[in-house]
């Protein structure tokens, strides 16, 4: 078992309660200390809550890291997962790789491009380990997707179709007891961007990892739908791709009605394939002059990548909180491998990490610029 | 019945014989003249397949206009029907008109927008009645979309989502025996779009007749995929819409793998809709805090645009030939109810004419123009 | 053009519009005389207004076919097509055949087995051709489910179920206007059975077509639901058929909420296939060990009946008139082929005719004796 | 956390570690002892690779229970798992009950009726909690189904179909090193029945959980389709209910290409339901005279029991992982509102117990004496 801290996630959060249940699903995880909330007294229940000693939770952050690194080796955290809003990634993300803790961090990445660029640095001058989470590089058929591009089966990549509707927010959600809402529309805890970078950067980050290209110009039509919001609520943006290949992202969160409907198509000159999350066990892979096929997670024929992120046979639906688990598990795997003086493997060394952040990062930026400008394209610069 | 002369279409056309089952579907039309082709020995083998009098049978469309209108009143033509490729629409779309025979005209309207304007005007100055062949806007749930939008049901509307893909010119088909890959992508025949001339405008149409909204600007990213094609095969389209509203179209024919998979979503404050002409019979209605509803055609609850546009009970599905052919019933009911001295219903009144044309040709030269443009947005001009 | 003429389908009855629209989709047939309904005013009427001569519209069957035999072999009928009631099929179709008539018949084909072995005998003895519009059958995937049954690929079928759920009699509409409800539900017109002669029988009939097997014995639950109905109007039928294949038929007209939803699937030892009324331009095929295929109508990859089936290219889907309309083409290819001293295609003889309407009278007897027996299995007798 | 000790389940097993993932799920277990296999250095290897000490792995379910119950109460097992074949399911079952541990077991619940009603007598014996783990009704859609159903609003019920297709056994697996297919093909470890006891009774219970009602008679077609099996792969069966509502039930292991499509659907006089495992997260709700209600876990809408059930917002799939971990979940709060002498909810409450398992194996026993019967209805005794 793996000893695993917590930074935020105390009562009333969203993604903290996805983390532990992720964390909890493969029983490689054993939550032990956490520092849940700036509020003390928030932090001390929710770690009572969830059955922790008292003495491990922290107050703070920076009283959870030296805490910790103060303990015997075998008994102290290993891994931090911080899952706070935008603008408190940074500092403890730091923090916690320059005393030696490996970090699981949520997305995105940081508050600015700067901050993203500042932590690579970090990362990369430490022996420690960084999984971000973007979480839908982990369902299985996603996996397969980007196995199938790879393999060069559907030729050249031509165009890239990626979307993320969301209606959530279709109102003004933000005086309201809605804290999800409250600090994903505030700048000062979001950063520069709203849906952009909430939602956006998921469907950036699934687009380039199944895709393999990068982006390398885009033009953005970036919205604030709903009166009184101060950040972008929906945006649309031409993309052009590394290899000649062209694309549309959209991301929104005033499609009234609509859940949360990732969705992505790929074609090359041979044939095309289509994932989206309400239907994560399905991969379509679309063919010229043949059947469309209908691959399944779970199934023999399925390649490595998909198979070792699947718990179950065919027909058991697997959903977000398993494609969530598998980002851990993998985290784990990776770790576990090191401490065995072993290779991991390629399947468990797929998780996304320090540079996915940087370009997020680098996507929410230029995104915001393209929205600003006159100019058609806009280069996408890091 | 209504006596029908149809303009192209011969043998080895497409959309010629598309009209002619749509035509024929509620027995309204009698096909009794033909000009099927430029070539007369063609056209008279077409018209004998047909089963027309030989006497009928014309080698030019000037022939057919002039040999028909000297033909009593009780068994001339009245009403032609232009199915030739977009470079000939205009010439006998006019001439038709000028000496009053209705016309039923293939889009594309006409090869520019000049035209388009001329014969707007040559409309105008004709007491003929004119039916533009965007097929999409018969089906009868695209109909209950736009009646669902017009009611005001889901509020003011914020985002629109159009997309048209195909895959069936992935491959460079411009030297094989396909005729319809031939012409769609020769600039001297389809004019100066190809891909946003012959799906695009489609797309284009969907969208404002759903919507009732105009785009006012756009921004276009538009592309020749395959190399050696002349014209365009795939675009997307950042949209700015009167009334605040922002959208996307994209259209291609690089998708390898897909069909015909028209789809629309829009949404408005309170709710949204969703259309896909794979499940025509279907129209999907979002809300923010209840459940999605299937409205589905044939069924008591659907609205009179819905129900006078079907034949059959809810659970028979209806398809392409049935949208087209209520087109020409809709033109039919209109012919019938002015020989009647009647005023046609709003339903039957509800087919695409000239003024859809002339945007249409609009949609063309604007968004061929973004392509090209280094600026962001350009004005829609008409 | 193949002359039609009409029994039954006056003002108010719904398959009679059907048929029509059927015939004219083509333009193979000319409807140039009919006998609409047994009340001659109406049937006058109902022929007015379909725009036929009033000298060819008749007050009876019989003065139909009498007066239409004395007419010049250039004018008279070639076709007639009965749309009446069960009851009213056997005795028009008999004077019809014996007259020299073609036959065009709606299902079930009589009101007893008795009748419907007469009417082959009487059929056998003639010159004539016999269609049974069992519509489903006309489906293009249909087809292509048959032709792959036949192809051996899925091996020895093991499995076969069929399911025929509607909701239109959920309540009693008997006493209502419901025209269509009061002729199905009267013993007295629609025969032994209500639910299980409606629908039972065309699925019966997609069954056996697809498989390609004979249904051997039946168990079946036979269910009068709503109270004071006089016929079943629900049922469910355990079924073993030739060469050792089981199965289940159920068929339901009080399934709340249920359109058409007739749906098959059938298994072999490599694989299965699934089909079903409300996605018709699909076919599922499944197999062991790889992905599930998504074969559609249109395609370049389907078989020659499917393609012969097929008026438009894959994406523009084709629906229930369509299929209908395929009933018609066919029988007219037929004749077109008899009358030019040619041999009719493989593509244009696959449509039901007189063996398929003694089955099912058949099915209707045996799963209504069956209904009422204790003994388990009932051998399906004809 | 609640300290679990499981029974079977090492290495090479299925459905243990399903059991594990979902106790670790929700953090409320602690996976502390285990008698893995019947082979002592099996069980060793398995506990060792799960983490657990030495001391707590034992070599027999008997050792466990005599072992555990030895330890502090503070530190000793409270709740045992069992997750053996079938004929391994009553002893241990027993024996935990009898010293005090509560059970959860795997379904279905015994080898014969005889051991289920003397597994009732103890469970009514003891003051022990039991849960039989029919995952499928752990699902919130399923829930959310059954709170449908009892308020009313579709009215009486009249019809029901539920329907579980596997393709897994469709070759003769049992040779092979398929262990899954060895024990639940060989009657001395499976019992009676094969398919009707490994999946039609998952299909009985759903049924008679959704829908309120009990079946009271019922008519099934039991068949064994691979050659050399010895148990049956497939069957077929007519349902008569409390109430009035009839039905059918399918189960087959031999529908080559199905995964695990199991689907019901319930019909009431007012309009239906429809819910399969493939879309997990919706219910369709389809009424007589409006549209069809997609109702999504998830969302503000759904009932107290879906919500209870449900770990996400609307749009994060949950699958069958989570099904499984709302028993475990639902058990561990009634057990902790025991301990803290407060009374569950009646959504924690909410999960399959002992007379579930009684029915399951009358279900079998009836199945089977009914398959072999020649009259057609056989009374569903207990």
């Amino acid at each position: 078992m793996i000893r695993l801290g917590m930074i935020g996630g105390g009562q009333g959060a969203f993604i903290g309660g996805v983390h532990r249940l992720a964390a909890a699903l493969d029983g490689q995880y054993d939550l032990v200390a956490g520092a849940f909330s700036s509020n003390p007294g928030t932090s001390k229940a929710s770690g009572q809550l969830l059955g922790l000693s008292a003495e491990r939770v922290y107050g703070s952050y920076q009283e959870l890291i030296e805490r910790e690194k103060q303990l015997p080796e075998s008994e102290r955290v290993q891994v931090v997962s911080i899952v706070t809003p935008n603008h408190l990634h940074f500092a403890p993300a730091k923090l916690a790789l320059e005393n030696g803790f490996h970090v699981i961090l949520d997305k995105p990445m940081t508050f600015s491009l700067a901050e993203a660029k500042e932590l690579q640095a970090v990362v990369e001058a430490s022996s420690c380990h960084f999984c971000l989470t973007h979480t839908y590089t982990g369902y299985p058929m996603v996996k397969e997707a980007r196995q199938l591009v790879a393999s060069g089966e559907l030729g050249t990549i031509r165009k890239v179709y990626v979307e993320y509707p969301q209606g959530w927010l279709s109102a003004f959600e933000e005086g309201t007891a809605n804290k999800q809402a409250a600090w994903r529309t505030d700048p000062t805890k979001s950063g520069l961007a709203g849906a952009m970078g909430d939602i956006g950067t998921h469907a950036f980050n699934l687009l380039e990892y199944v895709s393999g290209l990068a982006v390398t110009q885009l033009c953005a039509d970036i919205n604030t739908v709903v009166p009184g919001r101060k950040l972008d609520d929906d945006g649309a943006v031409l993309l052009r791709l590394s290899g000649g290949a062209s694309g549309v992202l959209t991301a929104t969160q005033v499609a009234a009605g609509e859940e949360n409907n990732l969705r992505l198509r790929i074609y090359g000159e041979k044939g095309g394939l289509e994932w989206q999350q309400a239907d994560a066990n399905t991969l379509q892979v679309k063919w010229l002059d043949r059947p469309t096929e209908i691959r399944r997670a779970g199934t023999g024929y399925v390649g490595s990548f998909a198979r070792h992120n699947t718990r179950t046979p065919a027909g058991h639906p697997e959903g977000y909180l398993e494609a969530f688990a598998n980002l851990y598990r993998n985290f784990a795997l990776t770790l576990q491998a090191e401490l065995a003086g072993e290779t991991a493997s390629p399947e468990a060394l797929d998780y996304p990490g320090i540079a996915d952040g940087v370009r997020g990062m680098a996507f929410i930026e230029n995104v915001i610029a393209s929205g600003r400008s006159d100019r058609k394209w806009t280069d996408f610069t890091v």
